[in-house]
């Protein structure tokens, strides 16, 4: 086909929105930097705190290096060697890795000057407090943002250029494209689930120990682990969340500017060229609404917690509502066939974000009942708050995935014109629709980021007061700055959790595309359903699904399915033994510091705070390969022994059982913890009662629920797709 | 077609062996009420466990049976009101509930009157206990099979009768007796989840407030929920257990003769006919084989530990070698195509229930590592226990989700010859492998359900020699008996875990031909994939998958995939939350007792048992009711809104979600309840140490795992399958 592929001018705003996210983000780091980091000691705090955080992430990257290159050569002798990969993979898979890995480093460097300086300026005033721990915050959107795009721009003038010429040239780059968001979710499962281990480690170990049987309160500097507990925070919260969102950002616009590629290769004109751009150019303009969200989230001396409030509720609102807007001007102006229905997709996914994070809300916070049900529990004791916990957390997945599926057929039928036959255009252009509605539901990801991270920010101020002995005051403006991010973060999570869904069904239809592409390349043929014998390039799906004999009768996708749930499972439990694992050699080394170092607990003593930084950067790094390596090998070892049918179930199973299993642990733990809160408001007792005990049991186990396993789950989910899209070529060969 | 189809003569044995089995099991019910009760105090407390249990059956019964006439009426409407059901439904869907439920009155009658006399029978040494408690489980394993081939035999010389004429014929009466498959899996669901809430909800009741806060034994005649508690386990593990148990018997002879049908449809002379017997002739000659098995567990006066085990694994060990080779000998004399490879399905199915149940055994059992290390983690309390049960119970999956994936594929490529073609034929002869598998899994149900049922007995007999005050010797030697039954127990437990999955399996593939058949009732066509329009019963896999858009691409499939993992999840909630529930009303009630009731705790005032197995049995009928109806209407409304395509995402994502939760959950359960045995063995401090406090808690919340939500899941996949084979007309016609 000979249509046209020229870039159009448009596609400009892109490189333009990156460099006017990175550029803002530099000017929100610099100006944090000129607060005061106030007392020595709170100076002192949070050097302690930044070089274990610093050194932690070195250690990371170190491992995570090596699993980069061990993979870039198995790309490279894929591509070169065996013609069974695209050339450019290899690279594409590592510039991924690194600017995954730089926006996490960003992040945290920020993170880690923050602290002290939000905790100072809490001494002043709340707003003062949210001033400095918000826009630290917006540094991470920003750089994700910002990074995310420089890196699609940058690889889609570079591929265009090498590709010029035909529809098919559209088609290879952004499927060549999806290998550097293969480098991005392999950096970020790491990030993720060695953050984790690390976070929960010191978290778990510094509770049980501290809070339970020396009955020292949080963050008390008698405590040996709390450094390395708020090292945690900072690594896991903020690197680890800051890898995931990247992941997840560059995933859908990805995945969706190849399912464009495909849905509209035989296309006149440029419309092809079009759809491609349309996902990347609203992720573009969500930048340029996320600034100008941030830009309203602006506060008074002495704002009162209900202005704050709203403060932020109106940067976010604002900026969701015109995204709404930009995305039907942007399709219109585009001239995207369809494009009414498209925007509708956009609309669908994005109410699916808002009901997935209040029924969120509504099952985790304590102001409505099943939270409260679970603190009443604790009346008859530990073992009923965690019945009643994983009972709730079971319960809470019906409505998020009942929303995420008529996201799913609403975005597909939007997509493709409410047409249900299932024709090859049909079934493209309706994946398109689900790809594009994550895209909008990540395009303000600048600003609900922001919302995000400055949780953790706060939360290590309070830690830096608490230890610095700054007094109740300052420690109950940081928390009251955590209480409100935790409130507006709600629309984020959701925003999260549904994107992840729809951006892994997205990439179940770019593998299909890829494997196409791959027999293409080697010159392989199908067989179509009518018998004649196609280039594989041309196969439709009925085709496709018919020659590689995946229909579900077929024991191999039967077979794959049942894997691919196992895989969940496993994995969580491979995360969860960790952290019990590396949580209990933090509590032997706690318990050994009280009992060998004389005075610490009446304060005449120091605490060996270096030792517990160190056992938890050793156990997460220890801990965290084999789970990681998990998600890369058994998508491999599926295709290579049960084909492409396998590797279709596989990805379906894992799925459907991995997205509300992580639903599950992720409310299940947010549930508790906030049961546990609600016992310390004073119901039932209150602090220091047996009902409290029992909530903090609960709280316990759900920290390795909502902080390692569960937010490992989504990434684990589309890093499973990316691996057998790349390794697609493999499958064909081998199996 | 006009192939013959008179019932060969070798049919006649399926009602002797159920007329033996009946006969045998009356025998051992005769000579087991001939032994004596004990003294007064004993009969007294087995009346009151027996009156307990038979008015709650009743209650139960009495709520069932509004389900089952509610949807007997349905069934009638669809049938004789909109022909899109066979005629006979509403009939052998109530024959199949009622033939479940007296199955498990049976055992249960059994069970009640056994326990004072085994507990009578230990008192004078261990071997006696063994005849009576073995014998006693015995006749509820002999009740199991000989009802359920009864059931069969009949409906089978009734409909053959009814519909004789051509090869179709076999495929209606197949199909139509599938619905007595659904009468027999409603009515297990019901018990299994009433009974499941009962047993737990007087369990942890009795646990938490007897245990942990007045600190008296277990079985102790002073805790008012005690009697309730031994009520429990005859509701729950016996009478549950069989309902359950009966339902996987019939539900896998009964699909794999349905798969029989259809893949022999167009075979020469008698071959179709062969190939639906056969099944139950592999079942029936596993009943003489069970009844071999029973015999041969014979024991001498003073036996030690080591001889009854020797005798109890003689029996089950000798049964299964035989069935291998009776499978391959009754294969080859019914001439059945392919007989040595359909043998050989056989043989792989019953080596994964193996391999299966040594792997539960591994993670489950005090002697084996990862047990022993949930004991180690009590040492940082109660959190890590849970954290660490939890984690070995997913990491848990990885065996037998191998192994059944295994055994797919190899009893698949077996049963037809190793043709991965995807031909009808292929396909369904390979299907017909996987469902044989299963039916091997069973035959010998008649001893493994022995084995499993006499434990609860052994156990009440253990509560009534401690409520009677007979001494620690008498609880020893009950204890012995039921830790001896466990051993034996795993292989059983593989076989029921492992065959639930295959027959899910086949019964999808039933789904598929009862569409095509409600189809042809109706008049309905299809188009084929080559275009022509066919008669929906001559659609080929192919025709089939195309004409109802059913591929991994389509939404509603996936959609269906969610919500079929979602509804796992969700009904794990909801039967978690109903024990919850239950079980903080039943704690209520004791401690009421305790401060109300002067002089309970120190034996000179009588706590009001009558109470609290008020409050069990109305708690279970009341919670029971939401999470079973869910099963049955979820497909219905899967069906009505999405299609065939919706249904058959729905099942896939239900089975490979659902099959794994059910693994974690018991298996994490039983971990949990043998990490408090090992400390009560005198690891990590013992009885009455803080690791022992935290490892009871691990034990409560293990319970509605193990024993309410975990084997419910089984039957939950099951029961889909069967509401949407039974509701296929209804789909067709509305959706």
């Amino acid at each position: 086909m000979n249509t046209e592929t020229t870039i159009p001018f448009v596609f400009w705003i892109i490189p333009l929105a990156s460099v006017c996210a990175l550029a803002m983000a530099w000017y929100f780091f610099r100006s944090m930097m000129k607060e005061e980091e106030g007392t020595a000691r709170m100076a002192e705090i949070a050097l302690y705190v930044r070089r274990g955080a610093m050194a932690y992430l070195k250690q990371q990257y170190r491992v995570v290096l090596i699993v980069f290159l061990v993979l870039a050569i198995l790309f490279a002798v894929m591509a070169y060697g065996f013609n069974a990969q695209n050339p450019w993979v290899p690279f594409a898979f590592l510039t991924g890795g690194f600017f995954s890995g730089l926006a996490g480093f960003f992040g945290m460097k920020t993170a880690t000057y923050a602290s002290a300086r939000t905790a100072n300026a809490a001494r002043h005033s709340l707003d003062r407090g949210l001033r400095v721990a918000f826009r630290s915050g917006a540094v991470m959107g920003l750089v994700v943002v910002g990074l995310g795009l420089l890196d699609i721009a940058a690889w889609f003038l570079v591929l265009t250029w090498f590709y010029k010429g035909d529809s098919s040239a559209l088609i290879t780059v952004t499927t060549t494209m999806l290998t550097f968001g293969m480098g991005a979710s392999t950096q970020a499962l790491f990030a993720r689930v060695g953050g984790g281990i690390y976070t929960k480690a010191a978290d778990v170990g510094a509770d049980l120990v501290g809070k339970v049987e020396a009955d020292i309160p949080e963050d008390d500097p008698r405590n040996p682990a709390t450094i390395a507990d708020n090292v945690g925070d900072n690594v896991g919260d903020v690197a680890g969340m800051g890898a995931d969102l990247y992941e997840s950002y560059c995933g859908s616009i990805l995945s969706t500017a190849a399912l464009g590629a495909t849905a509209f290769a035989s296309a006149a004109g440029d419309m092809q060229m079009r759809a491609v751009v349309a996902p990347m150019l609203i992720a573009a303009v969500g930048v340029f609404l996320s600034l100008l969200g941030i830009w309203l989230v602006r506060t008074r001396e002495g704002a009162t917690m209900k202005n704050l409030l709203h403060s932020l509720g109106m940067g976010t609102n604002t900026a969701a509502a015109l995204i709404v807007v930009a995305t039907f001007l942007i399709l219109w102006l585009l001239r995207i066939d369809n494009w009414v229905g498209v925007g509708f997709s956009v609309v669908s996914g994005l109410a699916a974000g808002v009901v997935i994070g209040q029924a969120t809300e509504y099952y985790t916070s304590q102001s409505f009942r099943p939270t409260q049900d679970i603190s009443r529990s604790s009346q008859t004791g530990a073992a009923t708050v965690i019945i009643k916990g994983i009972g709730t957390g079971m319960i809470s997945t019906c409505v998020p995935v009942l929303t995420i599926s008529a996201a799913i057929l609403l975005s597909y039928l939007c997509g493709n014109g409410f047409d249900m036959s299932m024709s090859a255009h049909s079934i493209q252009t309706g994946l398109y629709g689900i790809g594009i509605a994550a895209v909008g539901m990540l395009s303000t990801l600048g600003i609900t980021l922001a919302t995000d991270a400055y949780g953790p920010i706060a939360d290590n101020a309070g830690g830096n007061a608490e230890m610095s002995g700054l007094g109740e005051e300052v420690r109950r403006r940081t928390d009251a700055l955590d209480a409100l991010g935790n409130t507006t973060a709600a629309t984020g999570k959701g925003f999260a959790i549904g994107s992840a869904a729809l951006t892994a069904l997205a990439l179940l239809a770019s593998y299909i595309e890829e494997v196409k592409i791959a027999m293409h390349r080697v010159g392989d043929t199908m067989t179509s359903v009518g018998g004649q014998t196609i280039d594989a390039a041309q196969a439709t799906i009925p085709d496709f699904m018919n020659f590689f004999q995946v229909n579900l009768m077929n024991p191999k996708v039967l077979v794959g399915a049942f894997v691919g749930a196992m895989a969940a499972f496993l994995f969580c439990g491979l995360t969860m033994g960790a952290v019990g694992r590396a949580a209990a050699r933090m509590v032997e080394e706690v318990r050994r510091q009280f009992r060998e170092i004389p005075g610490i607990l009446d304060g005449t003593g120091t605490p060996d705070y270096g030792r517990c930084v160190e056992i938890s950067t050793l156990s997460a790094q220890h801990e965290m390969v084999v789970p990681s390596l998990l998600a890369i090998v058994i998508p491999i070892v599926v295709g290579l022994l049960l084909g492409v049918a396998g590797v279709l179930g596989l990805l379906v199973g894992g799925l459907a059982a991995g997205f509300t299993l992580a639903v599950f642990m992720a409310n299940a733990g947010g549930a508790w913890d906030n049961a546990k809160k609600y016992v310390e408001e004073g119901h039932f007792g209150g602090k220091g009662s047996d009902c409290h005990k029992a909530t903090i049991v609960g709280d316990t186990v759900g920290d390795p629920f909502k902080d390692t396993s569960g937010p490992s789950l989504n990434i684990l989910i589309k890093l499973m797709s990316m691996v057998s899209i790349v390794m697609a070529g493999l499958t064909i060969a081998f199996a």
